[in-house]
C-alpha cells in the first residue's frame, strides 16, 4: 500500500464522503421511492399482461398507467386478489408462483413458488389468509398475507387413497372459509379457519363428474360448481350446510344442437341483477336466464357468439357478454328488464376480460391480440382512454378489496 | 491546524463519512416523513368526533387511529363521501361547511363555507362533482370535486314563488344524477349532470307532506322518501322516471299505540337483505320486514325499543339494530331468515352508529356518552378493540368510494 500525505488522507475523505453522502441519498430516495405516491387506492386497477410476465397498475381517473411490475412468471390463467387495504395484491400465476406485490410503489414485496401448477386462489375474509387452488401437487396451500409463511397444507386425497385430485374453483366465503372442488374426485370442501389455522375441514362427494369452475354469490350465501363431465351444476347453500349440495340447472350444458365449444365459460362471470343471473350457456349462442330464487332457468337470449363472461353493470340495469373464438372481437350489452340486445361494441379481436369500475361510470376491456386496453363510458359506450399493453387479459379494480368471493 | 498522519487522515474519513451518511440520512428520511405513509386506504375509515369539530382516521386492520384532523367547525349531523381514490373525502358540515381531506396526511385539501346550514352531500358517480343539501339558502350546490369551485347552484324554489324549500335526502344516481327531496314543498327533483355541469332538472310535486330523510337502493334504482306530516312513503322508480312517483307502504309511520317518537329513524339505515328490506318503524318498538318486489310490509319483529338504524351484514345473514333515547345503550342482532333476535350487545350509552367493514369481518360502533369507539367481531361478538374519542358519532368506512348512494 502506497504511504499518503494527510491532504491526500482529507481528499480521500471528502471524495469518499461525498461518495457515502451520494449513497445514503440514494439509497434513502430509492425507499422513499418504495414509500407511497401521493395517490389513494380505490381507484386503480391491475392488469395482467401475459406474454411478459407483467402485471400493469391502471389509474381509471387519469385514464393511465402509473407503473409496471415485472417478473411475475407464467400469467397464462392468472389472477389477482387484493389485500385489506388495497394497496397490496396477490398475484397466483398458472406456474405456482405466489406474488405479493404494491400497487403504489410497483413493487415486489415477497414471492413464492409455492407449487408447481396453480389455477388461482382467495384471500380470507379477515385479510389474514391467502389461499392457493393446486394443480400440481393437487391441494390448497394457505399462506399468511403478510409474510406468505405456510400456514396450512390441504392435500386433497381422492378417497382415502394416496393419489391427489387438481383443486380448482377456490374462493372466500364469510366465516373465514375456504371453499373449493375437487376435479378428479368430485367433491366440494369447505376449510373453516374461523377457530384457528388448523381448518375444519366437511367434504361433500358425489357432486358430479369434473367440476371445472365455480362462483359464489355476492352475498357470499351460494357455491355452485359447473360440470365438465356431465350436464347442470352443483349447488351448496352455505347458509344450510345441512341440506348437502343439490343439482340445479339439469339442463346447463345439454342441447340438442350443441356446437362444437371453444371455450368453456368462466363461472366467475356470472352476472346477479335483481333476481335473475345471466349465465352463458355451453356451446350455444345464448345468455341463459336465472330466477335465483328457485334456480331455474327462465329464459333465453340470442347472442353474436358462445358467450364466455357475462357481467353486471354495477346499476344492474344492463350486463355485458363477451365470446369465445372467432367471435371474440365483438362484445354485447342486454337490457336485463326487456332481456333485448340494447348496444354492440367491436373493440378488436380478442376481447378477453371486461371489468367495471365500482360505482358503474366506467368499463375497461382487454383486447389481447391489438394489445391494448380500453376503458369506455358505459352509458354512451363512447371510448375514454386507449393504452397499450402486450396481450392483456384479466383486469381486477381494487374494490375487490372489500368484495365477498373476489 | 495539526498535522495529520495518513492513518488519521483515514479516520478522519471515516469519522466524516460517517456523519454524511448520518445526516444525509436523516435529511431523506424527513423528506420521507413529508410523502405520504406507506398504507392503503381500503381498510380505512373516517370517524366524526362532533363536540370537537373533529374526523378520526381509524385504520381497521390495526384497530388503532393513525390520525386525526382538526377545524372542520360544527359536525353536528355531519356525513362524509369519498373520492373516486378513497383517500379524498368530503365531509359535510351542519353549519354550512364543505371540507376536502387527505386521509393519509391528515391534512385539510381545502375548505369552503359554501352555505348556513346544510344537511348532508353526495358525490357524482365519475367523482367530478359534490353536490350539498342545504337549508339556509334553500338549495342544492354543485361544486368541482377537485377545486371546491362552485359549478352549478340549484335554487330549490317553491312553486313559482321567490321562495326557497330546505333540501334534504341528497343522494347520487346513475347517470351522473342527484336527487333530492324539498322538505317545504314536498316535491322530489332529479338533476342530470350527465351532458353538462348545466343539469336538466326534472320536477316531481306532490309527492307528500314534509319529506324528511331518502334512501337510493343499492344498485341506485329506487329513490325513496319518507314523510313526516304523514304516513307512507313515497318512491320513484329510477328506470321508469315516466311512471312518476309513487306511495308505498301506506301505514308507515301509523299504528293505534303510537309512542312518542324520540328521534325519527334514519333511512339511509335500511337493510336491504335478499328480497327483504329491514325498515325502523317510527314509533315503536319494531323493526319492519318489507318485500322489495312488490314493496309491501310482509312482517314486523319485536326489539328492545324504537329503532335508529337497521344495518345489513354484508353477507345479508343478519342485520344490526340500534336504538334511540332511553335504549341507545343496546344494540340488537337479528336473523334474517328466522326473523328472530339471536345477539345482542351492551356496548355503553349513546351508540349512535354502526358499520360493517365491507366483507364483514368487523363491525365498528361509536358510543358518544363513554366517548369511545369499539369494533366488535360480529360472529362471535367479541370486542376487537376499543379506542377513545370524545362524542363520537357517524362512522364511514372508505369502502363507499365504490358504492352507489353511499
Amino acid at each position: 500500500m502506497a504511504t499518503l500525505s494527510p491532504l491526500h488522507g482529507l481528499r480521500l475523505a471528502l471524495a469518499t464522503t461525498r461518495n457515502w453522502a451520494l449513497v445514503g441519498t440514494i439509497i434513502m430516495l430509492g425507499a422513499c421511492a418504495f414509500a407511497p405516491t401521493p395517490h389513494g387506492t380505490a381507484d386503480l386497477a391491475t392488469v395482467i399482461a401475459r406474454a411478459d410476465g407483467q402485471v400493469a397498475i391502471l389509474d381509471t381517473t387519469a385514464g393511465q398507467w402509473t407503473g409496471k411490475i415485472n417478473g411475475l412468471g407464467d400469467l397464462s390463467h392468472a389472477s389477482i386478489v387484493y389485500a385489506r387495504d388495497g394497496r397490496q395484491a396477490f398475484v397466483f400465476g398458472r406456474d405456482g408462483g405466489l406474488t405479493k406485490i404494491d400497487i403504489l410503489s410497483h413493487t415486489i414485496l415477497a414471492r413464492s413458488m409455492q407449487a408447481g401448477n396453480s389455477i388461482g386462489g382467495a384471500i380470507s375474509q379477515d385479510g389474514k389468509l391467502v389461499a392457493v387452488a393446486n394443480y400440481e401437487p393437487g391441494g390448497v396451500r394457505v399462506f399468511d398475507s403478510e409474510t406468505l409463511k405456510l400456514v396450512a397444507d390441504i392435500p386433497t386425497f381422492i378417497g382415502d387413497g394416496p393419489d391427489r385430485s387438481k383443486v380448482i374453483g377456490l374462493v372466500d366465503a364469510p366465516g373465514n372459509r375456504f371453499i373449493f372442488t375437487l376435479w378428479d374426485a368430485g367433491e366440494i370442501w369447505v376449510a373453516d379457519f374461523s377457530s384457528s389455522n388448523k381448518p375444519a375441514i366437511k367434504r361433500y362427494d358425489n357432486i358430479g363428474t369434473n367440476p371445472y369452475d365455480a362462483l359464489i354469490t355476492p352475498d357470499g350465501r351460494y357455491y355452485i360448481a359447473g360440470l365438465f363431465g356431465e350436464d347442470g351444476m352443483a349447488m351448496l347453500d352455505l347458509w344450510h350446510p345441512e341440506h348437502g349440495v343439490r343439482r340445479i340447472l339439469d339442463h346447463y350444458g345439454k342441447g340438442e344442437n350443441r356446437l362444437p365449444v371453444y371455450k368453456m365459460p368462466h363461472l366467475e362471470g356470472w352476472a346477479m341483477a335483481g333476481n335473475r343471473a345471466f349465465v352463458p350457456a355451453v356451446g350455444h349462442h345464448e345468455v341463459l336466464v336465472i330466477d335465483t330464487r328457485n334456480w331455474k332457468e327462465v329464459g333465453r337470449i340470442p347472442v353474436h357468439g358462445q358467450p364466455v363472461f357475462v357481467m353486471a353493470h354495477p346499476d344492474g340495469k344492463h350486463v355485458w357478454v363477451n365470446f369465445s373464438v372467432p367471435d371474440y372481437d365483438t362484445v354485447q350489452v342486454i337490457d336485463t328488464e326487456s332481456l333485448k340486445i340494447t348496444g354492440e361494441l367491436k373493440p378488436g379481436t380478442g376481447v378477453l376480460h371486461m371489468e367495471f369500475s365500482p360505482r358503474g361510470d366506467q368499463v375497461w376491456l382487454s383486447v389481447r391480440d391489438e394489445n391494448k386496453v380500453i376503458g369506455y363510458n358505459p352509458y354512451t359506450l363512447e371510448p375514454i382512454a386507449e393504452l397499450p399493453l402486450p396481450s392483456p387479459s384479466g383486469i381486477f379494480m381494487s374494490h375487490r378489496a372489500g368484495r365477498i368471493g373476489l
